[in-house]
């Protein structure tokens, strides 16, 4: 078999075979296939697409090419729960306790932020001493015992999706939704779970903005997870505006421990138990989906899915206190108001400036070498649809440098519209496929 | 300016600026753009084509990303001839001396042979000690003093097209007209001429098999000549079958040297004073093509052009003995029939197989490194067209070896079509873009 001719058979549109697509993914992972043959492809694949079997062979050579985690020591059905990403998303934080709770293990791999949006380790990481350096051993043992466990990413799982990625990145082949799809779900079959549940993301604060497209790649990655012999459902949900109120590490676990207190944002509260119910049925805990929502509710009534955060962490060397004491979270010094400039109701939030606030007040990264500093963020007062007057707090900026607070209050400001008329709601949940 | 932002520019099919060329190519010349980005925006090029304006400045830049020989030293208008290449195609041979021999200087940058395809610097090393590595001073004092001379290709000639062309070659992104066309003129254009005279095959034994495809690059080569300022003119002429009668290097020396004693093929010579009457055009040496034909026939007649061959040989080192006595080159020692196997009208000769047949006689190059038989090849005695009974003589093989003979025999049998009716004639000179 030559590259050459598999790029030819692409570029001419034909269907490549699971010979050849292998055959690709291992050569490109060996070294003996270079970058410019592979970068023609994905330019070929990027104007061609791929079929759905061609989607679901790269997805498992691609899995394949590394460590695939065998986690048939823990008992039960093992759900893994993805997000693509988005603006205060601090689901995992809150979900993955109600679940694990709710008697559903939960054994994830989460990564850390970029760019404008953050990751679930970098959160974690506000309880002191908290790690996700576990060995497999450790990480096994601990959902046996706890309930939950979350990793890092190891280096050797799926290597091809990443030599893969970071090729795409810098040669305008990344927008492909055969592409995209294959990738996130390569990590997820190789992380070993036996059903996931995935969380599409859509608007101006995610990698998909315009719905038609995230509704097209979560059809995909569900189309990848049942050929691929596993429980798969995404749900579509809105992020043209941030998740919650609060965007920032520490703040938003202080807001995930607000909702298993009860006292969660709605628009958070509502994700999870529509995340959360598709995990119990998958785990094959409940029968229905009304049956799911109530056992999931009972949990933070009760307090029991507070105390899995708490026992969660402390498995993992974190200070667990926080949990009880968010006080005890990291704390920034200077927190100041960001007063409305205008009377009107705000109808529409550029999303991903938010995300790009708390990144200027140094709460997420820039590249992959930046430190973080998990106290600062904003605590919004305000949401599309509110009425505020001129003066009014719209939100408030925690910051540890005062020109960076002053530079992301000017950026927050030119983040939010407004209108006399009161916008159309936008529904949050906007479809959900399985 | 990013190489990514390029790419994604060309891939989302906005026209390239020429700044944006000339980054890319100067880059890539350099170095400090990665082959896989090269790779992908070709890809990209394949798919989305590129505009007329696209094609000058790729063209130009490369061009101009090495050496541009300048023969302003040379007196008159410089006129160079170019073959996309074919099957027994000694066009070189025979119309550059009889196009010196009329007064017009050819000052010509030649190649050597690969794959089906011969080159004209290998059949001229039929001459004992013919070469073609002159310096710039002796190749204009040559071309001043004899009318021709010829050279082989600089390495620093075009070297951004040198580059681009090799990787196209590994990554399916070589037909592309406009690629095609830039990567042809931009060597023409470093090469000096005032005149670019071109020679586009169309069939089976040529790079562009559907005559279609042929005028379209014709038409491709012809834009860009002009828009650089340069006379140019393209003949499409037919490659069905070879060329004349030889196909073999020194056996196609003998057919050239036989067309200026005035025995050439009927389609040889109609090709050559096709391609002889634009290039005394583009000379200004005549006003019509009636007189440019005249003055061609005329140079054969009274043995200038002849004559003029032997000089340039001389000027080059070689040998002219052979020129007045072709008994002199190379000669293969078996020399064998091959005879039909079957009665009828020739209907269909598979061009590029005879081409093949001279190379597993040794006479022609698999990989660049290849070494030559000169002396062997092919002499055709029937062509399209022509009926031949059972055992009749379809042409003679010269070769050095019996083995090789036999599988060439066999090769060339299988490479012949027949009939009951005879069948339509098919045009020498397809078309003319000028």
């Amino acid at each position: 078999m030559r590259m050459y001719d598999v790029i030819m058979k692409k570029r001419n549109g034909e269907e490549l075979s699971k010979a050849e697509i292998d055959y690709f993914i291992d050569g490109y992972t060996k070294g003996t296939i270079p970058d410019y043959q592979v970068s023609a492809l994905m330019m070929a694949v990027f104007f061609r697409k791929m079929t759905e079997a061609e989607t679901h062979y790269l997805t498992m050579a691609m899995a394949h090419s590394g460590e695939m985690l065998d986690l048939s020591a823990i008992h039960g059905i093992k759900v893994d729960k993805h997000s693509t990403g988005g603006v205060g998303d601090k689901t995992s934080l809150a979900l993955t306790p109600m679940v694990a709770a709710c008697g559903v293990p939960v054994a994830k791999m989460s990564g850390r932020g970029l760019g404008h949006t953050g990751g679930t380790i970098d959160k974690l990481e506000s309880f002191p001493g908290f790690t996700t350096a576990l060995t497999r051993e450790r990480f096994i043992a601990n959902v046996n015992r706890v309930g939950i466990a979350i990793m890092g990413q190891t280096a050797d799982l799926a290597p091809a999706d990443k030599k893969l990625y970071a090729l795409r990145d810098v040669t305008a082949t990344v927008d492909n939704m055969s592409l995209i799809a294959s990738s996130i779900m390569s990590k997820k079959l190789a992380a070993g779970a036996d059903a996931i549940v995935l969380d599409v993301k859509t608007g101006r604060g995610a990698f998909m903005r315009r719905q038609k497209d995230a509704v097209a790649l979560a059809e995909e990655m569900v189309k990848i997870g049942k050929n691929a012999g596993k429980y798969t459902a995404a749900v579509v949900s809105d992020m043209n505006q941030p998740l919650g109120f609060a965007v920032g590490n520490a703040l938003e676990v202080r807001e995930a421990i607000d909702t298993l207190n009860g006292n969660g944002p709605a628009d958070f509260v509502e994700l999870c138990l529509t995340l959360g119910s598709r995990m119990l049925l998958a785990g094959r805990i409940c029968e229905n989906e009304k049956e799911a929502r109530e056992k999931l509710q009972k949990v933070i009534d009760d307090k029991s899915a507070l105390k899995k955060l708490a026992e969660f962490v402390e498995a993992q060397n974190g200070d667990a206190s926080a949990v009880y004491n968010p006080d005890l979270l990291p704390k920034a010094n200077i927190i100041e108001p960001v007063l409305s400039e205008y009377d009107g109701y705000i109808s529409y939030i550029v999303c991903d400036e938010i995300g790009i606030c708390s990144l200027i007040l140094g709460g997420g990264r820039e590249t992959k070498e930046s430190e973080i500093d998990l106290s600062v963020g904003i605590i919004l007062k305000k949401k599309v649809g509110d009425y505020v007057r001129k003066g009014e707090t719209l939100a408030y900026i925690h910051a540890n440098d005062r020109e960076k607070a002053e530079a992301a209050k000017r950026r927050f400001l030119d983040a939010y519209f407004f209108s006399d008329r009161k916008p159309a709601k936008s529904k949050l949940i906007k479809t959900i496929i399985e």
